[in-house]
Parts: C-alpha cells; structure tokens; sequence
C-alpha cells in the first residue's frame, strides 16, 4: 500500500513561537510522529519529494534533508527508482517499564565491585561497553591541544595564579552564553567551575545536605552519584522513573509528602542510564513542587548538548524563578573527559558552594580551564556538536537493531532520544553480574544494573555504551546475546 | 677581638652517618653553631681561608663556599683585605613565644573576611604581603609550558581519558623517588594524586573523621585547614605550638589524654604560617604517641623542599611502621600552583582516600599531570630548586631586617628555616583587622593572625610573604611600620 498523500496534520503544526528549528528538522520530525501515529506503516511508501515540496512549501533539499536525517536515524530506506519506504520498527523488544523501587530513605553502599568496573572499563586491551565515557575519536582533541598549547604559551599566569572561585572568567562567560539555548538567562558570575560534572553534584550535596538527611533520586541513577551520597553519609530516596520521561512527579510528590527530604537529584535531559528526558510540563511542574516545598533540586544535565531532535532541551534550571534549582555540568562528554572542567550554577546557594569549592581543593586548574573557554569561543564548538550528535544518534540506532537482532525475546530495551547509552532489561532471572565475569574472559565489559540503585535491584539489567559502535561491537553483541541465552537456561 | 685558631668544636663533629650534605654547607653549619653559642661574637674576625683549609683538610673553594653562603643568609660580612667578620643579629626583635590556645576542641567559623582576604590578595593592583603565593618569577614556567604543549600534542589519550585513582601512573613515580630524600620508602601503589595540596588534607580529613568529630591541630594554622575543618562540620583543638620547634607534643599529649581526638594534623616542615619545622626526634615521638592512641596524624608538608638548611628534612611519614600517617603535599609552592597538583600518601587508608577522590572528582585532570610527571623527570627539579631555596632564604632574611627597622621594638618576629612566610606579633593591643584596612588603602595586602585560628586570638599578629621581596617591598613595610606606629597610640 503506498500513499501520496500529505496529510492534514503534517500540514497543519507548526513549531512553537520563538523557537528557533531547523525547517528539514521539523519536517522530519512531522513524518515521524505521522510514522508513530501508524498513518504510515511499515513497508508503505511516503509522499515523494516533489509532493511534499508543492504541498508544505518547503524547498526541494528540505525535503531531501528531512529524508536523509530520517534514513539516518532508521526510520525510513530509499528503495532506487521507487521512493522512501517505512521502515520495520528498530526493535521489535519492548520498552522497559516504569521503575518500581522501594520509595523509603536507604543508606547507599557501593560495593567493592565499582573500582573493579571502572578498572576493567578502561583497559584498553577490553572492549568498552562498561564505562560511559564518550569515544575519543569524536572529540576535538587536536583542535584542544593546540589550544591548551597556545594558552599556556601565551600566558605564563595560568602556571602561577591560584585560580579562586568562582572559577576562570572567560570560560564562566562561555557557559552563559551556552545556556540561552537551554532556556536559561545566566550571569558570569552566578556559575562556578568544578572538577568535572561530579565534583558539581557533590558539593551540591554538601552545600543543601547534612550527614544523614534523605535524596531523592531518579531509580536507575547514576552508579557516581551513589558514591557522592554514600561518601557524604546521605541516603537515596529512590522514585520510580519512567525510561522515556524520566523521574515519575506524582511519585514524587508521595514520597516527599512521606519522608523528610532535604534534596532532590535528576538527570533531567538524557539520564544515565536510562537515556530519559523530563518533558517541559514536568520540568515546570517538578521545579514548582520542590520549590513549594523548600526542597532544593540538583540537576545534572551532562549530557543536555547530545539531544538526537531538532531542539536543545531545556533545562529545569530554566523554570526556576527564586535560586532554588542547583544546575550541574561539564564538558567531559562533548569535548575531553581529561580535562576535568565541569560547572554549577548554584542558584541561591552561590555563597556556599564558593566556599565549600575553595574548602575543596581552591579551584580547577587554569591551563584546562582556559583551554575548554578558547575552544569554545572559537572552536566551531556547534558545528562539533551538530557532527557528533548525528553520529551517536546513529551509534545508538545500530546497537539497538543489534540487540533486537542477537538477545532473546523478552529482553527490553530503551529508546533514548539523546546521550549514548542504553538500558537493557535481561529476561527476568538472568544475572547481569555473572554475565559480566563471563563477558570479561571475553574481553568484553558492560555496566551490571546493580550499581545503579541503592536496593537490590536491577540485577537483571545492564547499561551498555554505544559511543563505541563499529563491527567488533555487533560482534560482542553477538557474543552477549549467547551468554544471555545460555546463563537463562 | 679576632681569633684565628679553629676551636676543637668546628674540627670534631662529622655529619652523621648516610646522611648526603654538601662539604661547603656542612662547613658553614658548623661555623653558624659557633656564632649561636658565642665562640665568635658579633664583630669578631673569623678563620682565614687558608686556616680552614689546612686544619679542617677541605678545599679552599669548599671554604670560600661556606663563607659566600654565610655571606648570603646574612650572618657575616667580607671585609676586602682584612677577612670574614661576624655580622651583628639580623634582627634585635626577639622571637615569638610558644602559643598558648585554649585547649578545647572548638567549632570553627571562617569569617566571611576570608574571601576578601583572598581576593584583595590575588588584584594584582595590590602588593601581595597577604597570600602566601609563591613569586612567578621563581617558577618554571617557561620550561612547564613547553612541556605541558609537548605532551598533550603527542599524546590526545590524555584528553580523551577519564584518568582515575590513584592517578596518573608516571607522576606516582616520580613523586615516590622524590620522597626517598625526606626519609621516605613508598611504592608509586602508596600515592593518590589530588587537585593540590588543599585536596589532599581534605580527603584526609573526611576519610578519618565524621562530623562533631575533634582535629588537634598547631595554633596559628593555615586557614585553608581550618576551612577544611569547618566545611566538615569537625571542630578544631587547638595546641600550643612553637615558632621554631612547631607543635609541643607534652600538650598534645595532655590534650589528647583529656579529649577524644580523631585526627591530628601537622604542617611539619615550614609550617604556614610560623615557618617551625618538628625535630626528628619530636616527628618520632609524635608518630609514636598517636599510634598508641590510635589517632590518624595528617601530615602536611607542602614547604618541605623549601629548606635553608643543608638538608632536606625528614617527614614524620619516615617514622611510620603501620601506616598510620596519611602525608599529604603538592608541587604548587615550587612548580606551579595554577595546575592544581598535589598527591596524598595515605597510608592505612588507601582505599578510603582512592573511593572518596572518586566520588569527590574522579581525579585530576591529565595534562597537567603528565607535565608535572615530565617536570619533574627532566626538568631540573633539584637545580631549580637548589637557586630558589637561596632565593627565598636571602629574601626572608631581608624582610626580617627591613622589619627590625621599621617595626616598633616590641615587635617579635619569627626565624623560619624554610619557606618564605614571616610570622609577626605586633605590639600589644595593635588591631591587625585595623590595620588591614588601612594598609589596603595604601595598596599593601597582609594576612591578620585572626585568620590563622578558631579562638579570638592572634589579634595583634600579622602574616607577611617574603616571596617577593623588592626595595618597594622593603617601602611597603616602611609604611605598614608606621601605621602599626599610629595604631599603637
């Protein structure tokens, strides 16, 4: 069955007011709903693109480009001489359910087992599906060395000036200017740079937190931010999240209404690991919630710049009318890991985490700092961006065709709509730790589902790392898929 | 009065056995012995060249050594055709007395004034006396920068790598073989490098004690201490310290008999700000009394390359058997404070201090590292710090004696054999807050001693860098001389 024509509603939408999209991107994204929607279904044939062009007045490459983005993403194939056909959906796995953890406070003990994984996941002799970290060869690191180079060599005071904080001005200048696009009108002076995105989070927590106060948590979390709540004697408080829409708000709102809660820690854009994304209403809501119930909230938004649509999301931050949102991140996934330059915009709590930066460890290195700020001026960080987030998009599509076409049925799988990793729900009973000691004689690595909660959960789970997508990966796939099969017998 | 006679004294002590000294610098102790204990008084003519030479059986250049370095610490003056002549006591100000805290564990509260300290310290339209930074032009930096640009340009690993703990392999190295000279016999396994010195002492801190819990630690302190102890909710027990010999270890002693103490924490060498350096024999009764009690000590030697002397002293670390000391020190005093490197030797608490920088900041960024490492295996670390030892030791001597003629007669000043801080207490009753801000008008930044505790004390004490002694220097303290004069009425 072929249809050629335009319906209504691809027509019909427009994008919001004063929100800038690219057009081939909103083309695109219209077909793709329409695809969701099952107006088209696999195998039919789209609307060509000299239809499209008369009837959505859009130019003949925007069309084309809106083709290509969605073949891209797997959406669709081109089938010479004939047109653009639906394609057979990614995965025939489903998608995970809504976490259902234990909502009471819980102390968290990370095992011995982390140091292990991490150890493992970055020797290079194994194949890296374990560690979140993003693939070097889709960082800029020539372009930053040269740089780092160049600041150093020019200036001498970087080696000898005790950096303060709030941190290196020009690099603070930079992340205000970012920011906008996530809906957020910050000053310079109302960031502080960090070591890294996790030194963020942790003197977040120690800036609204007292040993033994209560955090609640998206469940799966972050294996890292387990470690900074147990290593400051906190508990996690963890709230059923939904894979696609992150932290569930009703929830929430129980478990605040319950327990005294002293603090409130999302992933708000592209989770690790679910690959979840707040949507805009819950953002709003969950900033209102917290802020009428005087809990601050930590959003960690790492991995906001590696959006796959057509639109930066916004940050939670950016609802926030009274300083009560602490806005974490770095540029550890989009530009160099090593350099360890992260940044927090602490709202209300500026003064505190000043202090407690400086109580830290002072500042960040200035040579790095400067090195991150002069790349971003002028860098072409946004064309960087543009490249690597159609490469992951890309990455993240394949390992999940992968997974459909090598693991056995009842796994379930994510669909991130950012980031690079994914959230694997093994066939209930299979044990993601024993498969993890079998895929290391393998000389594979994955991240076991049980180092993401504070319960003995998830241990049917795990989290692997798309950033390294090549053959070899489809291969282990392969190989994974075959353990998983024979550790259910 | 001139004796040319070598006295008995000066031929019979051999420096101890295994113990490296150069000839010249040996020959020179053992003359200033003689000074100190009034064989030769101010005005007296010292031995000839010739004398020394042929009684002592070293080489003439080995005297001519001796003397010139005699000359440099401002000890004796050549008189051209007449011979060496003691030269009179470089200050008539008396030294200060051991401090006396009150000897209770307190909770500490960093004044808001402490980041304004900071920042009127680091506007570089302001004379530094204030921070105890070292002078740029005392460090490598030419030599850092080409090698921080060489090793990220030949290696893009160190961008792209999360690098995690304990750290940057070739650094541990190298920083074990350093502490072979201060009495030390690590494994590059021992070390846990840190974002500077500051991070170091923090780590520690958190990996001893829990909140309410009790430090003892030297009165006056660093205040980046004290903050550390604030911002971990800890409270500080204050002991009496002397501003030669450092911490008295009978009120330790005591101190520790009447409180539970969960750390203690020492600058052994050079502390900042009394420049007191703890006997070997005090290190060992130190390292032994509180293994008895079972109380970490946390030992901070981060001026303890800066000697005067001829010898590199021993870190109480070197009389530990049971890994009870966690040593903590970084390269920002005489490498580059800007790159935030530093390491900590924990000890027992090893795997503590590798899960807390983890869940802390994962670990130091890797180019900075790496150039360090570098440094430090080809850099000419120990010629570099050979010329700025003398440097500082010159400069600390001049600043005492510009001090003696500035400063009311009252005034006591300390004699530091390391480092480049002074330690001053003013006359009774001068307001040194006062005389902040007057000398800050006057574009001259000092650190007033209330920062150097948790009890309102040290009011009429200053801390003065000589760092970057000059001749507007020595004007600076002509004018702080007379404020001090003014406030006094």
């Amino acid at each position: 069955m072929t249809r050629a024509v335009v319906p209504p509603d691809l027509k019909g939408e427009k994008p919001a007011a004063g929100v800038k999209v690219n057009l081939y991107e909103d083309v695109a994204a219209r077909l793709s709903r329409l695809i969701d929607q099952g107006a088209y279904k696999t195998g039919d044939r789209l609307p060509s693109v000299r239809a499209l062009n008369k009837q959505l007045k859009v130019s003949v490459s925007t069309v084309m480009e809106a083709y290509r983005v969605m073949e891209d993403r797997g959406r669709i194939e081109v089938r010479p001489q004939s047109g653009y056909y639906v394609k057979p959906p990614l995965t025939r796995l489903s998608e995970p359910n809504i976490s259902a953890p234990v909502c009471e406070p819980m102390p968290v003990s990370s095992e011995f087992f982390l140091s292990r994984l991490w150890r493992d996941s970055l020797n290079p002799k194994l194949l890296n599906l374990g560690a979140a970290t993003p693939n070097p060869e889709l960082l800029p690191l020539d372009k930053l060395s040269r740089m780092l180079a160049s600041v150093v060599r020019s200036d001498n005071s970087l080696g000898s000036t005790y950096d303060q904080p709030p941190g290196c001005a020009p690099l603070r200048v930079q992340i205000v200017r970012r920011m906008i696009q996530a809906g957020c009108t910050l000053t310079p002076d109302q960031i502080v740079t960090t070591s890294g995105c996790q030194e963020a989070v942790s003197l977040c927590l120690r800036a609204v937190c007292r040993p033994g106060d209560t955090v609640a948590v998206e469940s799966p979390i972050f294996y890292g931010i387990l470690q900074a709540i147990e290593s400051l004697g906190l508990q996690a408080l963890e709230i059923p999240t939904h894979p696609r829409d992150g932290i569930s708000i009703e929830a929430l709102k129980n478990a605040v209404s319950q327990n005294r809660v002293s603090a409130c820690l999302v992933m708000s854009n592209f989770s690790n690991p679910l690959g979840s994304c707040i949507s805009d209403a819950n953002k709003k809501s969950l900033v209102a919630l917290l802020e009428r119930r005087q809990i601050p909230l930590i959003e960690d938004d790492i991995y906001g710049e590696l959006y796959f649509g057509s639109e930066r999301p916004r940050v939670a931050k950016s609802f926030d009318k009274t300083g009560n949102v602490l806005l974490c991140s770095s540029f550890s996934k989009t530009i160099a890991p090593g350099y360890r330059v992260g940044w927090v915009a602490p709202g209300k709590y500026q003064a505190q985490i000043e202090r407690l930066k400086m109580a830290n460890n002072l500042a960040v290195a200035l040579p790095t700092q400067m090195a991150i700020a002069k790349f971003l001026e002028n860098g072409g960080y946004d064309h960087h961006l543009r490249r690597i987030r159609r490469i992951y998009e890309r990455q993240v599509a394949a390992m999940s065709e992968a997974i459909n076409r090598h693991f056995p049925q009842e796994t379930k799988v994510t669909r991130p709509t950012g980031g690079y990793v994914l959230w694997i729900e093994l066939p209930a009973g299979t044990d993601s730790l024993q498969l993890y000691q079998t895929a290391i004689k393998a000389g594979i690595t994955i991240a076991p589902g049980t180092v993401f909660t504070a319960q003995p959960k998830y241990r049917n789970c795990i989290r692997l790392n798309a950033a390294f997508w090549s053959e070899k990966v489809d291969h282990a796939l392969e190989v994974l898929g075959k353990m998983v099969l024979s550790l259910k017998k």
